[in-house]
């Protein structure tokens, strides 16, 4: 028998690992303009049609076709942004089944805040003309703050099993309030923060000179990342995870009606 | 007038640059196991034909088929690892033709020792199921090395226009020792692994610890990083540059004899 990889630790450690996933991403990011016109409809010419679109989206959607096919989505933790998409071509995989199957999936919120307010914040405001490259670099980011947020549902679970009954309870009131007053833990965010901004300074660097350690120079500004996850990253997070209480508890309660 | 992006100095930093993007996408692919199914032909079961190629190499193509939609390896600075590619959907962007267009790819030679030499040294000897992400860290990786590599023809292209007619003399006598003596600095070589050391020793630290800076435990081993370049980047560099110089200075040579 594996060890499950479900403890509370490790679910911990894939979260702060992401969290390097998602600096390297926005750090190779920013080193493309804005490219404002990959992310409005009309605005580049195709030869072909890519219907209501923008190239962001024509881009992305073709990246997760191919990642369709060698299922990506039918693992837990990954969502896509784009349908619709192909059915694998590998056997599937058996998972450990840890959370409970629903459509919970805030990629529509991802895509809006990472557009409109990080990269303004990290790119230059002009048109470099290396539309592909950013958008790769795009969908690498977009995919890592996707798991991220939606590895909401995997915490969710594991609080879940440690106290059903409340959460049973509080599902079928559907108190929001007071199932996201459960997950929260302000010390342990407060940490979450101030770990973003050690990586966030130590990993955006510019390492070219010699004096190593001493550089001024940062490759994207270490507020946006801190704020990233305090105004978007954590929320978002826990609306998945009241979301995922709220259909667990219910579930589980129709479950055991049903048995007695 | 734009400036023109081919001024010795601006390469320069496209080559740094460059450096951190292969050192992130060795961290990200460093946290799956090795894999090893993902590179043999046959070793994985296919819903669908895959013809000849293992599972990177069919995750390859799909992948760089979509990019070239896209235009990528229309771009004299990326060159394809796979074969054969669709026509780009957006209409010719016009860039500078700064080098000569040739056939020089060492892409089988980057991703033979991609996969034999780094691989086995910066991940966990283990199958972990994470076919799809490892291959698109393996695709990062490998995409960024091939830009650095094949970089060498700007270089090459640079140091041709500042004498030119030695270079022809070289091209013409197929002298690739002598031209290789002409591309090598020794003292900017131990820089840039020097460079290096620096970057895989920042960039690699765990920083989840409150200790900043202090941390022992790196994601991947300094020294592959500095030996990747040693032993591979940078004489494979040399290669492209040396190819390039023998094919511009007998191209011009001869436009010189048509003219003549």
């Amino acid at each position: 028998m594996t060890e499950s990889p479900y403890t509370l630790d490790k679910l911990r450690s894939t979260l702060i690992r992401l969290e390097d996933t998602i600096i390297f991403a926005l750090i190779e990011r920013a080193q493309f303009a804005m490219n404002p016109c990959i992310y409005e409809k009309g605005a580049l010419e195709f030869n072909g049609a890519t219907g209501d679109r923008n190239f962001l989206e024509y881009f992305f959607w073709e990246t997760e076709k191919v990642h369709a096919k060698v299922r990506r989505y039918t693992s837990p933790d990954e969502y896509a942004f784009t349908s619709p998409l192909p059915e694998p071509i590998l056997p599937k995989l058996e998972f450990d089944q840890f959370i409970l199957p629903d459509n919970i999936n805030v990629n529509d919120q991802i895509m809006e805040f990472y557009v409109k307010d990080i990269l303004p914040t990290i790119c230059k405001q002009s048109d470099d003309k290396n539309y592909g490259s950013s958008a790769t670099k795009d969908i690498e980011a977009l995919q890592a703050l996707s798991k991220r947020i939606h590895f909401g549902k995997f915490i969710a679970e594991s609080k879940f099993r440690s106290n059903p009954e409340e959460y049973i309870r509080l599902a079928l009131a559907n108190d929001r309030e007071k199932i996201d007053e459960l997950l929260t833990n302000k010390a342990v965010e407060q940490k979450v923060l101030e770990r973003l901004r050690r990586k966030a300074l130590v990993y955006g660097q510019t390492l070219d000179e010699e004096q190593e350690g001493t550089s001024k120079h940062l490759k994207i500004p270490v507020d946006v990342v801190v704020d990233l996850y305090k105004k978007w990253a954590i929320p978002l997070t826990k609306v998945v995870e009241v979301d995922y209480l709220i259909n667990r508890g219910r579930e589980a309660h129709a479950a055991a009606q049903r048995q007695a």
